[in-house]
């Protein structure tokens, strides 16, 4: 119950910041992750409107809530990704440009190095996003792949990121990749090549969301042993399998919600996510910045949920032991009862 | 957090409706469901007094209680059940007359028409209740069955309860027969027979209680999709596998409580019913009448629990996704959001 | 590999026995348990006419077959069950006569006693078989059981079988019981009950079947350990659970083999049953007759089952380690290394 | 024991038909699906040549051994995907030709009609294979998929294959689809929307092969309980998931056999494959075609896990119960057995 | 919610006894059960000095606490154990003495009756506490144990604690062996041999703890149920099993909280314990002691967690059914409903 | 089916070699792991009678065995353990000499390194064995252990061993310690530790045996990935868990084979190991050495069980796949075929 508890603002992006802000803050949320979606956090005017970034503290402070990170996961997604019809929908249109790949690549590339730089004037440290994927597409291998071409995907997201996490680094920033399928990373194998393929630079690490482990069946809290270092932002999100022999993991094209999913996002503490190993895994890590809910579920309505998601979090979210730091005094007292 | 919660009145029937009810109010119950057992409800004097079914009401409305169901399923066993000296202590006497079986039957039969009188009178639109069963004896084939006996059962159970659902029908009501073993539907074969017995006539539906379909394994919210359509009345009620291979889930003969049974009815959210998956089967389905709690446990203060399966109730029933209202809106914008 | 494996010739009646035994002389059986069915044993005739049983022997012999046991089940389950309809189709004609209940019971217990006396004259010391049961109907308690009712049925149970377990041990027989729904004794709770009712006395023991506790989740080698000085023979036989949410392990009243059910007697070794945790349990506590197999699989050619199951028992019964004879020779030498 | 065993030829195409036969023969299979891949089965020839078709048939009559199906995966693949690259590696030059997708596509399609009349020449009356899909790539639904567009894949499938499937009907030919990731249909929910697209017609059926299921969590003789009447042709392969929490079931982009993947094909019987209940399922729906082994197995060698999945068919293939013919007989005698 | 709660000293013997009270009766603790350890209960001092018991009861008074046991596991620890360099620091110096094992055996069951006399004058009935044992050591039989010597260890035990428990039934207490690793008795099978080796004398009891049980994979609810008439105190404690096929069981010589060990305790409500379980096994047994919540988590905040603990039990404690008190009332009007 | 299978002789040091490997050969075995007891072999004679090495060759060739290590577990526990009484049985007389600790640990220091010496003379590679262990007594860490007492037991055993190590390697041999409870390494943490404690020098590696870790809940195909280039001897041994609520999982300090331990050892194929598992991985490190059977079951009879396990063996052990090999040919006309 110590960890600051901020709302991801993505799901919310119909409302405006103002009126989300004070929802928010009557539920008793301690802060939002601004997305770069609607009227939350625009790139283009934080870095060319002097009053802008303000604004959006005043509205923050209005309310009471902190920000520590703000979100660019589209524009992230089109860097890397073969670009097709469904980027237009999710990118600003002076980033969609004409639409032709390359210069979208480009665009996309530049907005997030002034996402980086826009962050920085707001004075976060954080920004969390996608990097789109290469080779995505690839992931069931027929026709057969040519493995040689998976290798270079890992490359060209490297070249691709590597001028982009320059400007991060030399911000004092930190890009926070949600690891995610659609991703260059999502899961165990495929984060350690991401981050073997841009040599482990410390601009770029992860925002931890256990909700797209859960469907792979990988283990978060493990996720976080192995990456310790590299857990820069967590994100609060669920997912639950409902598999019963009829329904596939692999989702069926079916949307979210459609009954026969084999999967589905749900309210944090209502899936399959075991919270409470997070929680320990984070002390264990020394991990003290936000737990950020990103709310999503189909099936439930959204306002009653995200009070409920951070009831959940405040009762899931305990101290870590201070006792450890007394050791050695106990040990002649105390700690010898350690075991009875 | 949106359904009324109501209390089924059978487990308290030593207790005089206006004690119950005034207990039942200041825990913060939305209303009862009536049995008709003690005083709670007559069927006799609700159809021949002609202030009776007012001075029901105005007990309840003193407590500020709602009412959308009447309850008589000690009566409606009596239709098609082999009658046995069990039958003359569930019934009124006047049903049970001599207990001559074809007597009992016919009593009966008149009795659950009376009551979807009385019912209408009292002005709800829902009587739960049981059918018995010809043939639930033959549950194990040793001596083997005659299987054509098995079909004549169902031949046997619309034949004596269509005269029913005719009065049912013709009042506005629905009868809701609680699938549970010793009925004609007791599971997802059953009900199935046992509908199309009737051939699936609207009178005729289900009050849906989960309790009885864990010890035989089954899914509860794939019952609630597979029969969506008819499932009028939902009991809330609990029920727990104690399987350690040494307890048979048959039951060993021994009454609820005894040390040994292989399975118990426990109070709501200590067993193995996931209740969340049954509100968002319900959320689906659209089903917006009561919850119901049916309260039993032989291992737990009656009034401790009612309380704690209330609360349980209520933090365990939320409201559907409104975000589909408007989806059309939020393609463009914020769904684009939605897998991050 | 080193007890003999006999066949239960219930359900091979409709061939003649110098027919079957032809047959199970070829695939290797060691011998028959012949069932008082078809012209495979007749009781009436083994106490009448002089020279039926060593015809029975001279089929035996002709096929190079042992025989450690006659069952009859069916006779055994008129003794103390309430008689319908069914009944008359499981019985002599002799024992049914005009089919009113006291009588039958009656004639089955002089029958049953007669088996007794025919199986002594015949040379084998075991007759397997069912008891019926006078409780067995009221198996779920709705209407609510007057519990008294039940402990009751045990009483009526031994106050019907003393007088045959009489002739049983007079004549040097047990009668095994094979625990089994819709008799009295049908998992451990029963079992001890029934044991006590009648004084746990020596010509009363069990046929041991495994097939009937798996679908009440029991775990036979734990019962075989509990009931080690009760365990007079041994049926192989295998079920299988298919329980997946939508099919009840109550049956659904559908005959076996029929689509739906919840769970199915199999050709052994094909099943849930884990038989190798069984020949350990018979190992320990001694057990040197035969393993019986029953066949019945309502999804395979029974030919051919019949010498996969034989197979199965022969490469899954092993002898007992023999090494603890010499275990004061091997602790200073051998055991030493006993854990390495 | 009793259907026919085939070898696919698929990952044999390195070796000549005429090797390959005389191997298959002496391990003791009953014949081969013949792939259209190295000189399996050529469909130009086949329609060209006159003598192609009967040298076939000499090399399989030399080595005893029959055939009932042609495979042409590979080119079925392309006539639905999206074409890249890869599709080159396995198509017949003259259907890549410049590899401009649409002239792809119909070229594909074309070859695809001429399969159906080689085959139909060839006297079988099967052709097993894949569809593509004009829509894999969008299986996980970010940038969020517009859902009218997978519906119109469906469409998309069916106006490229009613064409092809007119063809089949002609020539009295079933196509079999292998339903698989990368395909039209790959679970319950799309083999529905498949069949529906092309409004069931009879030409266009299923290969069943399980492996594909086993990494989706299906029920494979679920499966065959549901599309039935669409069952025209069997592969047997297995499949293993090895998932521990660190691998992922969705493969990592990871080669087959390489450390680290959550699952990998494995030579039959040494997987997750349930082949008993498909062999159940199978005598349920009376299906008396091949069994066609797929061998694939990354860490086995394949000579000896050929014979061993051949021996391992063999022993799981049993017959159906031929009892229930007699039943009427049985009941009076026999099956009054039934439970004991 | 009605059993007394209390919380066991030993975790927190750094904090003076008034500073403990002080906080525990804020966080609403029914009260204390007092370790010999720090300055909560000196033995030497309650035996020799008039007012020290009174001066302790003051502490308590004053913060409305009470106490119902004194716990003294350490020394009884060193009764049995073969003594070793680690028994100096949890061993008063004048126990302890030159630590010479005989002299401390000696000393130690000495400083064990003086703590029955002790608690007697300070009016409470139960010590809870350890035996050690002469045998843990050789837990794995490699050298290959000489099995005698394991039942000489039970009758070591027994020859040692003998004398102690004659002071204990001669002042009217009870003392309650903590079932526990390092103890004589840590499961079913060694609580069995222990209870036997002091012929069930009832001066020596179980102060059940559920967590040391975990894992081992004991059921402790069936522990309750086999030794009810031992169960003399509760502790409330958790632990939880950490198994993903890298981490042994057995803790791998690693001190709780290290990353890598198999198991850990944790706060109760977050572990394996099934709680709710065990409530009801003390309700059937008609436990009505306190429940004395010991507090051990490597991993949270101690006071947090108090709390959490405190919240946890007092939701979980529920009362036992009264309704079968009138249950002979209820059989005519109202268990008649008990299966609906 | 291709690496060599032998017998690991220690549990038949009652027979004498020349009985032992005639019975084996006949059986079908490939060679014999010779155990430094009974007749076997004897260290001593083997470095100093000139005719000795080869008197053993002399039988093994007459029986047509091979032979590729000794095995001296006994001797090698003591180089570490605390010795007690148990040591004595499980000595050689010269070694034991008058049992005080400090000369047995250095006699047995010395005979493990003729143990070397004797084994090249011989003209094996590698000799078997255990390390003993300072620390194991410790296991469960009450009274508190003091941690840094567990480090100081790595360097002891570091001290004491790489004396010993320095002859084996001097000599062309590898130690081979079986990772097992009792020992320096019995799961994956501690084998880390004490390969670290030795700066991993290539004389010392692993006698891998799974049975050890079953009980550990350890995964033995990941212990091999992870060791594999120390993985220098199999074991091919099984245990099973016999875990019920009722039965420890740490045995309760009875002996093999007693009713009531939570597990034992079984013969290979009867228990829960996972051999293909294991196969798989030693393909994939490429392990070519014998498989060496150490059969143990105190519920088998021993000479049924060594050819059982035998057979067990031969049917698992299949070879890695060749088709690599020409992965390059292959990809062209193929491995396109991979997927299908």
């Amino acid at each position: 119950m110590q960890r600051p508890v901020t709302l991801f603002t993505g799901q919310w992006a119909d409302l405006p910041l103002e009126t989300l802000a004070k929802k928010v803050s009557q539920w008793g949320f301690d802060g939002l992750e601004l997305a770069c979606s609607g009227d939350h956090f625009e790139v283009r005017r934080a870095i060319t409107e002097p009053q802008y970034v303000q604004s959006r503290w005043d509205i923050l402070h209005k309310y009471n809530l902190k920000c520590y990170a703000i979100s660019n996961h589209h524009v992230g997604q089109a860097v890397c990704d073969p670009i097709d019809s469904r980027h237009k929908n999710i990118l600003p249109a002076y980033v969609w440009g004409d639409g032709k790949p390359e210069g979208v690549h480009e665009r996309a590339a530049k907005e997030m190095m002034d996402t980086a730089r826009a962050a920085a004037a707001f004075g976060v440290t954080r920004v969390t996003g996608f990097t789109g994927s290469p080779i995505w597409h690839l992931l069931y291998s027929y026709p057969p792949n040519n493995f040689a071409e998976i290798e270079k995907g890992y490359e060209d997201f490297a070249q691709r990121w590597n001028p982009i996490i320059d400007v991060f680094e030399r911000e004092g920033m930190k890009f926070c990749l949600e690891v995610h399928p659609t991703e260059i990373a999502y899961d165990f194998v495929t984060t350690r090549k991401a981050l073997d393929a841009i040599d482990n630079r410390p601009g770029f690490g992860i925002n931890f969301d256990p909700s797209h482990l859960i469907p792979q069946f990988l283990d978060p809290a493990a996720f976080i042993g192995e990456f310790a270092n590299r857990i820069y932002h967590i994100h609060i999100k669920d997912s639950k399998r409902y598999l019963d022999g009829r329904k596939s993991i692999l989702g069926s094209h079916l949307n979210f919600g459609e009954a026969g999913r084999g999967w589905e996002f749900v309210s944090s503490g209502h899936g399959d996510v075991d919270f409470e190993s997070i929680i320990r895994a984070l002390n264990r890590i020394g991990y003290s910045g936000p737990l950020s809910i990103e709310w999503e579920d189909s099936g439930m309505d959204r306002e009653w949920g995200a009070q409920d998601a951070l009831a959940f979090v405040r009762r899931t979210d305990f101290a870590p032991s201070a006792v450890a730091f007394d050791a050695a005094f106990r040990r002649d007292q105390t700690t010898s009862q350690a075991a009875s």
